[in-house]
């Protein structure tokens, strides 16, 4: 017998599959995952594992390593969180999401941290050793909202699309703030004085940091893309393209110590109009499907290891300093979200309910990130405090806050998430007004969204497309693709129920079809089909082509475990529209 | 800068990406890869990198670690060979590999070693230190044909897929032997005496290695199919269970001392057949795309890596014993292929013809196996002469033999692949000869291939079928099935050519159908529909489903970068028969 020689490799491998066969247990039992989130689970899982290394050892169960944390566990899960973004909900909440991200997570940090360092001040408490500065820096270590925590728990609720995009979005920007403030207060605590300069040099970062991370992310996105111009040949390492080009970028950014979250879903949101245009439709069903994989296990492990990590001994405990923690996260996190709602129900028509910001404030849950941070902490007297407060307030906000958010949800009535996908009239009118609101904005010379979004779009087809994909070919309308995908599905729906009419030729064929139909949409279709002359027909398909957006579906809000469409019944037809896309 | 924390994943990544770009770039020149193999332009890319990095650094470039390549390189290529076998053909021809992977590879360990041994002797050429054992040893390592080098040439020559099947099939499950041999004459070469009971273990140990082999990869690749049953809900996790529970076989394998590469294989021929019928259409996609880029990967980056260690200072050069060893290897390998193939055709009809002959010899590749394993060797003096020896004979038979094996395959006319998949009607008749000779072989009470496969089959869906398959139904007959595609390819080019009927009811429609169609073939099937009742209908395809084996498709040879399927203009319509499968 030889482990020593396939240890590494064989405890990853069974740890992986641990984790995987755990997720397939709790859906064979398909009560409990309607009423406890997976991530309870997991945890749970974790902990009675813990417990187990724990008794048999006799010693602590090793804890998760935050470097595996930080390179292997966590850019998969931003990867595909980034690539399944939808990104006109984002970019509509863009100013929103940033506020929330940035101005409420310096509240939270300085929030916490200055109230803590007061509940320091109680001589009752004996925590007088804590300083402002450590109490800051755990401020900012515990202030930041856990996008994979958000994520395990929103993916189940099904809020409306808005309130979703909100909480998870500002998850995922605020990493910039937290690497910023996090990195400033280490480094004020190993300095022996501060200066002012010192902390404007910090501010300075914060925009170095994010907009760092975008450039860097952009860069390696549209690298990607022009990658993928050339596997004509070999489709079979197109998928690993997306995967490697993000990963660097991440990596390229931590090195830099710029936000690698942010660089990872630059990149991803960045490529994935080209790269879906010019990879095979196999090749992209394997990067979606591969990416879902992926954050899902990396997801289990990272909570399995969370509950592992909890049982052990590197934790000092101290009721008043991990109760007040408890508590303070709880007051800012709802203060911030209010005060800061108030400021942005000033500026939009479309304003958060009060409702939705209960959801909000109730929804900042913590999660691995900061604890794979606290035991990064140099080391300090109080550090297993800061562990044990660490620990609780994940357990506490996963825990508590996760298991009754749902109910909650419920109870409030919040507005769910619209089932079906918008239909084709709809489109038409998003469209329409977005094409309105940006002639508006040009006129009256207000540069808002509808006005960048305009120009992004002319820069996008007049030089990055041209650029990136491969064949570069004006897009058809989504009027005349649906029209195609309405035939297939109907020609497949015939061939299933064994009515093929075999082919006469064309025109017989059609009137054929027509007298004979009973459907008025495709009567209606046939008709127009059948009475405009080619050139006509043409010329309308050209001139809807050229004023019109192209059709993105816009899917419905992320969910971590399916594909986007994978539940729908029309599933053939679909996969054959994406086919004959492919094929024009 | 912080390159420290991320230089691990970020050199692998920069590594593979390195590969990936190298395979894109070959490829944009249409004509390099039909002249010469892929492998070879991977080892001079690599050959060029180590010397940009000797001239640098002024030392040797790193060598390919053995253990990456064991544990990491090697399994990705193997699982996907086994995943991919043809069966059919492997089955038919399995004693034939068997005496070539086990009686040949001896044969050549021992002609090497001692014709190697009397090389030494020449007091000329200064070798005398050099004992039998370790040119045995030597043998062990350099005799065995390499599947990785193998698939990479042949791949891309298309020969007959018996042919094909002889030598790729030999280089697999020569693994078994090369193991044993290797450790037994590694460890005599550490034994102060050999006992001669030490010789019958070894013979012992050969049937323990690769029966254990066979035992281990099929009871994993069996757990495996069981465990997804039970992942209809979790649809996203499916794929990952093939790739753990394989790589799990190979490192128990790998621990137990017992050949990794046949437990592998075993695995993936194993739970193919279920794993294919438990997991969706989509998660199959994943599975084969990713074992695809993931061998596709691997192999490249073995020949570059293969390159850039060929560059240093770790060999010892003597002419003599290099050039005796590439002489040696050829000469042994053909007259053991000649032996062994007199022998073969006095018990088979279907007869390796002289052409065929040759060309197994020749494609006798070496590759990064003897490579890793030569690296692996206890320190002795004359190891470097034998790392010499042995990158001359990869470097020989890889650019040498590789790059003339296509001309002289030209210009023999070997017998080529055939392009075109059976008919239908085909294979109506080799399930029949099937029966037939099955039957025949029980009359006459021999117990031959169609005997066992046929109570192989038979134990198949009588037990292994129901515990294995989650929605165990006896399985539809390929006829009707291949109906159905007909059916639905005819109704998406109705509808792709725009001239699709619309439906009147069931039985005017098939009138009509038949009426003014053209097709013979559709319009007999047709009538067919039209004249029996449904009850005639269901009892013939039940008889038809209960005698015929449930048809497999009999996809065209192995080729590693592409998916099988992948090239037919049929796609859509075959497309659509899966999802049609899974349906049912």
């Amino acid at each position: 017998l030889d482990y020593q020689h396939v240890q590494v490799p064989f405890e990853i491998t069974l740890w992986i599959m641990l984790a995987s066969l755990a997720k397939i247990g709790f859906h064979l039992y398909n009560k409990l995952p309607s009423v406890v989130p997976e991530s309870c689970l997991l945890i749970f899982v974790g902990l009675i594992m813990g417990g187990i290394i724990y008794g048999l050892n006799d010693r602590s169960p090793p804890v998760m390593d935050s470097d595996i944390f930080f390179l292997y566990l966590l850019p998969p899960i931003v990867l595909d969180a980034g690539y399944f973004m939808p990104s006109r909900p984002f970019f509509e909440n863009m100013g929103t999401i940033l506020l929330y991200a940035v101005v409420g997570t310096i509240w939270n940090v300085f929030g916490i941290g200055f109230s803590l360092y007061g509940i320091c001040q109680v001589k009752a408490f004996r925590l007088q050793d804590v300083s402002l500065l450590h109490n800051l820096l755990f401020g900012s270590l515990i202030a930041a909202v856990d996008p994979v925590a958000v994520l395990a728990v929103f993916e189940e609720i099904h809020v409306n699309e808005k309130l979703h995009i909100l909480v998870f979005g500002e998850s995922l920007l605020n990493d910039a703030v937290t690497v910023v403030l996090y990195k400033l207060f280490r480094s004020f605590c190993e300095m022996p004085t501060i200066k002012s300069v010192d902390v404007f040099a910090g501010v300075g970062k914060f925009f170095v940091v994010g907009l760092g991370g975008v450039l860097v992310g952009l860069s390696f996105g549209f690298t990607a893309a022009f990658t993928t111009r050339f596997t004509k040949d070999i489709r079979v390492i197109e998928p690993l393209f997306v995967f490697l080009y993000s990963y660097l970028s991440y990596l390229t950014a931590e090195m830099f110590h710029l936000s690698g979250i942010v660089a990872i879903i630059s990149c991803a949101m960045g490529m994935k109009r080209y790269v879906e245009a010019n990879i095979s439709l196999k090749s992209h069903t394997t990067v979606k499907y591969f990416m879902k994989m992926w954050s899902s296990v990396s997801d289990t492990l990272i909570f399995i290891f969370l509950g592992v990590s909890t049982i052990g001994e590197n934790h000092e405990w101290n009721w008043p300093y991990i109760c007040f923690t408890v508590i303070f996260c709880l007051i800012w996190r709802a203060l911030g979200v209010l005060v800061l709602t108030f400021f942005v129900n000033r500026f939009h028509v479309n304003t958060i309910t009060s409702k939705d910001q209960f959801i909000i404030a109730y929804g900042g849950l913590r999660g691995a990130i900061c604890f794979s941070l606290v035991f990064l902490l140099p080391d300090f007297p109080r550090k297993k405090l800061f562990i044990a407060a660490t620990t609780v307030v994940i357990l506490f906000t996963v825990f508590v806050q996760g298991m009754t958010i749902r109910p909650l949800v419920d109870l409030l009535a919040v507005k769910r998430k619209r089932e079906s996908a918008p239909t084709v009239g709809e489109q038409i009118h998003i469209r329409f007004l977005d094409h309105l609101l940006a002639g508006i904005e040009d006129i009256s010379g207000h540069w808002g969204q509808y006005y960048w979004k305009d120009k992004l779009e002319y820069f996008n087809s007049k030089y990055l497309q041209k650029i990136l994909l491969r064949e570069y070919d004006q897009p058809k309308s989504s009027i005349v693709l649906l029209y195609e995908k309405l035939e297939r599905k109907h020609a497949i729906e015939l061939a299933e129920a064994g009515q093929l009419g075999h082919g006469p030729t064309h025109p017989s064929l059609l009137h054929f079809g027509f007298l004979c139909s009973n459907d008025r949409t495709v009567r209606a279709d046939r008709k127009l089909d059948d009475t405009l002359s080619p050139v006509v027909l043409d010329n309308m398909k050209e001139i809807l082509a050229r004023n019109l957006y192209r059709s993105r579906r816009t899917g419905p809000a992320y969910n971590r475990h399916t594909l986007p469409g994978e539940s729908e019944p029309t599933e053939h037809a679909q996969e054959i529209l994406i086919l004959r896309h492919k094929s024009f």
